[in-house]
């Protein structure tokens, strides 16, 4: 089970809130679960977890944007890479329904005509797997060439809401997916 | 590492394929991999390991498709679930870049406005996991409504060379994201 | 999350039972799950999966028992067998709920003053681990000498309804507390 | 293995006695162990590892209590939680067959008409996972009701040595439990 | 802890020893073990479970052999493999404890100067995984240039006493490394 | 796939070089590797991950020698540790090959008639695990008798790459051998 809340605040996401048990300290949800909030994104180097960009000096910021924190109480990481990437896939198939068109995703980042849309990341806790992911909602200031749900015209809430409830959906139908087959030689 | 081949000759798959060290067997090719050929596809109940199927008799059927036989030498079988949705989403951004719209995925399932263009399974073997993605070329006498690649004008070969390849960068590009990040607290 | 069903028509145990997917197959209860239902009990030498009791060649026989048939979508034989003692456990705790003293545990039978109450095992399915416990309702005509539920005036579906909604929560609480612990030095 | 030690000196737990490798450290015992001994407990909040604790700000304390430190070398939280689940039923068995009646287990903990004797915890360290577990020996000042064993006149010596060795083959007895069963389908 | 056992009769090995708990079954040996004895080697076709080898049409025949069957309850086969490379190694260095030079090892196979000492194979069973490894004492009849103990004048009991007593402390002394370092950053 | 490489310039290994992610910070090596280099080997007791070295206050100290540096992401220290027993007997074999005789190992040391010529660690970091393995060149003002490679008149580059390509090659066939074998009962 993947549990959801949508967070109703104003939260920077600065990196810290990348660390275990997030959803627990602050909201008192307990076991895996996605965290959605809208805020400003600025993370220094000194916070950041991917290596690359921090080998780039890569500056990761924007004016707002919607943040979604996923924890996962299992320490393998490519697994949870690959709920990731599904995270991402889910991104895009929602702005599809609304009705946003071009939406093109590269590993874990979404483009449209080569504006990026969004950033993320997934590493290992001492006791779970986290990921973070945010998508634009202003697209003014930042270091590269973007587009935010602004732009789309998008309402951050609408989305992250729907975001939160398919991504708990995917989940418990992987894990039901995993329980109905024989198997073979 | 995720190698791939394209069988070029006709192959019916009938579930019987869906077993261990199929690549290896038949095209020497040892390690995590993902085979890709056309043929026709009808699988009998005794062959099926999707007990939801089972359990509704469905029918397996089509008059030909492309085919995919994954296997990836773990025992974690919700890890190759999301294998499974990862290389479904990548079916719908390939069918994308060949400039065919309103691809919709549904769980393991890929629809154009409620036509089913796809079939999969994944489960265990005695020393592996393994996934069957099968899509229609022809939409001939399907026991329900479909659209196959023939309606798409899409090329079943040109097709079956762009996942193979796309999948495999995308396994890669998961593993490589997994080697670059520091944890966190 | 475990769910569970009580099955209130008679079903005799007789080891075929103990295989993956038997709560899909048959209740199209799917994930993790407890059954419960009550009826006798007899295991042939070739439906043992216990080798300690094959090579005794004893005899696994009850005119009638509650039967529970857990299955756990993980390899893990070592953590279902874990899982497996706290069962038996728990079986002791609603005993003494229901005022029976005297309930011993060793392993995964339990005994009172030297009769015995159950039998157990767990095992690997291809998709699974499995474990089948079964507890006396009648004592009368048991290879060794038992007690059943009978003799303690226990009813049986009373009982039986108990250990699905305690097993559930127990289980649901040790997920849970593996959701709330920072990590040590 | 499940190696075990008393130890016969006063150590006062406060928390940081929770760290990996404190057997090997202090006792030299190299594997997975159980260890135990007497003492004061005063676990200050930066101390504590249980969040819903923390949460609370609920304080742990006592004059006097037989703890238990086990490590185990493998980092699958949830199969030390049902360790530790198990640890807690055997205390509760061993304090029956000194003749203690009417021990409840809930959980991690154990109650004696709602005074409650113990304390518990299990996290993981860097290279393992780790419980704690403490009994109260004396009652005086509790921040809560409790009960100790000197109250049920119990020595701690006594009840400590037993269960260090009734841990340890209950852990022995589930690892072969583990190795004498074939598959089924 | 690998348990150990020289059995003294002859037995033919043709393929059917490796099978799950084959210690167990035979010799009563419960838990991850190695079991050594003489024999003759004849695998037919059908009971290969080496595909190279199959694809190869490779006949597995010797008319006396040194034979181990190790057994490890768990899962994971590359681990397994890693636990056969150190099996071979270890026959390598005890051959040059009893003065035998110029063996050398690839991969699983050792040789003297071209000529083929041993044949190995690791798999997985349901319920655990499994070596076999074997090595010529006659060199006569053999599908390929071999070389035996009767050759080096090596005791066969000698040797495979020995070799037991090692992998045995070998695994031990694994285990034990696991359990004597703090993580790093 | 274990990539490796060899580098040129003069590195002293103090132990902070075995910290996660070495490969990728220095050489943007992603991914399982292990690196090679020359250098001073000075590790202060607040260094040392292997405490059986800090209760003895054992130093480990060498003018000069070949360093190699392996990270394996994934998170199961037993592998690790096998890995690194591998990695030990290939450099006995590598050394053999280059006419040294007499080579023994003992568990992760290598000796000459008494002489240590090596010192070894394996350990978990956050994210991954980690092998050091160091053997000497130079054999002056060692804490104890050792031997270099220059007592051995190997010259240090010669061999440390052949050992970075042979062990890359026996994790690759390690890897192989998983993947060729159908199950047994």
């Amino acid at each position: 089970m993947m549990k959801y809340l949508w967070h109703d605040e104003r939260l920077t996401y600065d990196g810290t809130q990348l660390s275990s048990l997030f959803a627990y300290r602050n909201f008192s949800i307990q076991g895996n679960s996605i965290i959605g909030f809208q805020g400003p994104c600025h993370v220094s180097i000194e916070e950041m977890v991917d290596l690359a960009d921090v080998k780039q000096n890569a500056h990761i910021y924007s004016l707002k944007m919607v943040h979604f924190i996923v924890e996962v109480f299992e320490m393998d990481l490519v697994k949870t890479v690959y709920i990731q990437r599904i995270l991402v896939s889910l991104v895009k198939e929602i702005l599809e329904k609304l009705s946003v068109q071009g939406v093109v995703r590269r590993g874990d980042d979404l483009y449209i005509a080569d504006k990026k849309l969004s950033v993320s990341i997934a590493t290992l806790s001492p006791v779970s797997t986290m990921i973070h992911f945010g998508i634009n909602v202003s697209s003014e200031d930042t270091p590269v060439p973007t587009l935010g749900l602004n732009d789309l015209n998008i309402d951050a809430v609408v989305f992250g809401e729907m975001l939160l409830k398919e991504f708990s959906d995917e989940v418990e139908s992987v894990n039901m997916a995993r329980c109905k087959v024989r198997g073979v030689l």
